[in-house]
């Protein structure tokens, strides 16, 4: 195994920052992360005063940020699941010091300028951080695993981008979608990815029994899928809604095909993309993906039924919002960036 | 108030039966309903037996059936909450005998002959049955009054189609929806749509936590919607999903418009086509209707979004499926064909 | 139907005010109920802003409070869906003034000062609002109707204390309790017992699939509970739970018998204890109460089962939670207070 | 590592079933586990046409069982999550030939012939299986580990069982708990662990938003409970109750203390009679277990509140009733058996 990597993470009080402590602590080329509290803000000393689930591994105590204490032990990696905010100010730094950092929030996603502009960054942000615009790699391991290998900052993907993108990216690149005609982008997804401070939209007595569209036409997060497939933004309609469960997302994408393409060539071309991509299981003709089959694990399902007439196809895929669709990528980018396997710590 | 008019119930033990009678017991018009069981197929001699919900209301027994029953207290409505298989079986002699029928199955909701082969009637069937096809009344309020008023037999809609012609309808006759293009309707239920038998598919542990799609271009509610709408098989897409939730369905619709048409004038349509129908609301620009809205309530709740450049839009509609989706729209249809109030019963 | 009645409400944007509305709104006794904002700060104009399902009423618009407004149209009777500390503060004048309250918040419920301490009431309280604890009628009208008829000042029970004391009253009266060896009353809530504010408590996620007790030895709900069922503290033992669902309790009673008493003698004693009372339903031998039973009515549900050896019973009783245990009781105690039937507007 | 051991499961498709595969599957001392259909009477291939959850790990196909089979690669260590019957049936056999049994039914786990009497085994069932009766070991590890390390049958605990006997037996032993006075179990547990055979009682619709007591005074694990607490019965009095989520268990347990200990006194003892035992956690005094904290872990969390006056305590303990309270003890208990760390495959 040789040595273990130390990595540090500020942010572990949220959903996905815990989910990435949980796994980087059962991972066997990693030591024990350090904690960072953010600003002193954290009103726990260990992470198991947040989160009981993890009492009984030997604690997770928070520790002050400081750059003396990421020398320190010799920080091999920075994760942030933080606002993007807090990212933007701190990263610039840490590249400058010679840190590797996976970054889970969306501040380095977007090449585009125009498609930034929904997060309302500074124009002093865009002097200082925003030289690293350019040399952030978004880190979708199925589709850039190359770039991700020897990234400094890799910004780690959206959730429902995640969900969309590998759905679609085999097709479009084969050339089978009529993208002119559009393609619907209708997901569905569980509440932790609204995050864990409380607020009327995510108590219990207004979520259970309920459903929601939200965002309609003005989600932040369709700029990455534009941007990833390569499509102008006429071409890609994306409708998130908010699911009564706590986890997981399922994308049901319409699409038009291009030219007559049956059911066995676009399911093999799903598999020839993903040949030898441990993360992403194609679903045959009979069954389509599920957000349970999916829950849980680090898995991308995509499964897809063609119409009659073989004009229109549906897709569907599903992922783990907080696993696929955030710290478990974050930790499979991490494998690539530090050569391990990249199912390490995932199974 | 007059005379009160005494109803009969085929089918009370279902959720769409059960729903009816509640409705039915506090209808200021309408006597205690008379419930017929199945074949003697009942464990249960009171529907409290089955649903303790309703003790305490005086008893509400189940008789077996008989046409001798149904003349001496002179039923002046029956309701079938049945399979589809015993209405076709039935509703000929019942209308034969000059009895008013209210089906809330699928049995005669299709003219189209074609549509209505998904349902499997045997040629025995159409020689009997089949006759009745053109004589039943589609039972949709909100389009067809008129005919509802004199109707022998009605059709209740189905739940899913009662959610997207209700929203599509407006639209689609003032012309301002792009049909060429392709209308795509995405819509997610509750479980009970599924009915009250248990299966692996409605067992808690397999629907908690989870959200599927099914039937994806196969769905059998799909012909209603066309025959409605009065659109070609190519024309609209749908797409039915099971929520993690006992009831209600949110049906997400994808229009491109066929001109240049403003927020505004979009909202207008939708209140002047649905002006004096007491169980439509449409929600205002800023505002999409949610399940919890409409759920226990006989709404259909309409809200749309417009795409920033104003090409397409996304409608959201809402309904209870028990009740707008079944019982409470029978109570409507019922309330029209004998003179009552259009809200009798149902606030 | 003679004249109706003028009511008023403070505090109906929390989960009891606003099923409050909903049942006055229906109540053929009322006229449209006046709804006071507190202290100006609601962010609504309208209730169906807060709360899209009860749009297409005709409105229910928001007034700033004032003593000449409650004069104007001549409020008959304050609903306070408020905290208790409002409560403290307004009751006094409104009394003064004439009005008759029903307050839904803990403010008047205890008679013994001891008990009242956990309040925190203050010594400038003491000296002014503790002139009327002696006057507030606890209106529980299973127990008081007579003292509710004429009172003018109601204190509404606790949701729990309401399923505990109906189900335990029958059998203390009867003399068949046991109780030096100790009463356990383990119940269960759902989480709009918790209120409306959003905490990390509440939020979806961390409740969605939980079950926790809270408040052991410490729910200053167990003073009411001692009052109304005369025991010493040490007789009753009270643990409150939080259930993953939205509405509803169910408490578990365990009682040791004072002398032997058949299944038959039990059952028969809760019958003739209720005699009469309309939203009591006593369960028989076979079967227990559920949650959802009594879910969206007003009934309070009550079984039991008895110990093979004859010796212990265990008693189990049912409540919505935010009906029979806050609005619905709020409204059966106005009914009894101007001589409305007792079921009045909530069937 | 050493040789890995070759396990093999009947039973797969149940709950308990799939969980113990899934743990089996990443074990690092087992090999993959041998998968037998029941009587061929399985509709799947492979355990991933039934749980698509595990599809990409290689598969995990059905194979029909035969004493051949069992023999061929050298079965060590057979599991059986199937119903008590069929292992009545089926052990005998299997000791005689030899092999290592870990048995998750409630077959063999009660010496007591009238305790026994719940399961109803016939007269021939006592000639034949009931000689094994008093060698099966009951595998609960934190009380019998030297037995279980020789065991060749293991009766693998209930999961009610297991929630409540972790709990009280330290208190008992310490002789801190007045068992004249009777101890009260109450305790809640997820759908999951009614099984996966689909009833009205865990259909979706009938379970979502209810919660209910069952099987009051009866339930066929108050014997275990007795047997491994070495009570009579009047002492101990059980009941459970069921909750809408999907796993986990919590039970409420209400003791009166024999003597007067404090609150560091009982919490030490939880402490030292736990010591060394890495799946059970001791909570302070300031916080209870909740479900979510032990759900998807083999821990079995405990904690208490001591009352005002000292004399009575409520202990609180949790478990994830398919893992700690099925799976996960079973492997706990094949990792005690065959030598390995009582964590292997299960962190």
């Amino acid at each position: 195994m040789g040595q273990r990597i130390q990595p540090a993470v500020i942010g572990a009080t949220g959903y996905s920052g815990f989910e990435l402590v949980r796994l980087l602590a059962r991972h066997a080329g990693v030591r024990k992360p350090i904690l960072f509290s953010r600003n002193g803000d954290s009103a726990y000393k260990d992470l198991s005063d947040a989160y009981p689930q993890i009492a009984g591994n030997g604690g997770f105590p928070f520790e002050n940020f400081s750059w003396q204490r990421m020398k320190d032990p010799g920080v091999d990696v920075l994760f942030l699941a933080t606002p993007h905010e807090f990212s933007r100010e701190i990263v610039p730094d840490a590249i400058a010091k010679g840190f590797r950092v996976i970054d889970l929030s969306g501040a380095w996603r977007l090449k585009d300028e125009t498609n930034r502009a929904v997060y309302g960054f500074s124009d002093a942000d865009a002097a200082t951080a925003g030289k690293l615009d350019s040399e952030a790699v978004y880190g979708l391991p199925e589709l850039h695993a190359d770039e991700i290998k020897g990234a400094a900052l890799l910004a780690n993907p959206g959730c429902y981008p995640t969900s969309i993108i590998l759905a679609l990216a085999p097709w479009i690149q084969a050339g089978f979608v009529d993208l002119a005609h559009g393609v619907i982008c209708d997901s569905k997804s569980g509440v932790s990815g609204a995050g864990k401070s409380p607020s009327s939209k995510t108590h219990f007595v207004e979520v259970d029994g309920d459903f929601a569209a939200y965002n309609v036409f003005g989600h932040r997060h369709t700029g990455e899928m534009l941007e990833q497939l390569g499509l102008d933004s006429g071409c890609l309609q994306f409708t998130p809604h908010l699911l009564p469960i706590a986890r997981g997302i399922l994308s049901t994408i319409y699409v038009k095909l291009a030219k007559p393409v049956g059911s066995d060539e676009l399911e093999k071309s799903l598999h020839e993309f993903y040949a030898g991509k441990p993360w992403v299981r194609i679903f045959g003709a009979t069954k389509l993906p599920q957000i349970k089959f999916s829950r849980n694990t680090n898995f991308c399902d995509i499964g897809f039924s063609l119409s009659p007439d073989g004009t229109r196809a549906v897709l569907v895929s599903c992922i783990d919002n907080l696993l696929k669709g955030a710290a478990g990528q974050a930790v499979q980018n991490m494998n690539l960036m530090f050569g391990f396997d990249e199912r390490a710590g995932l199974q």
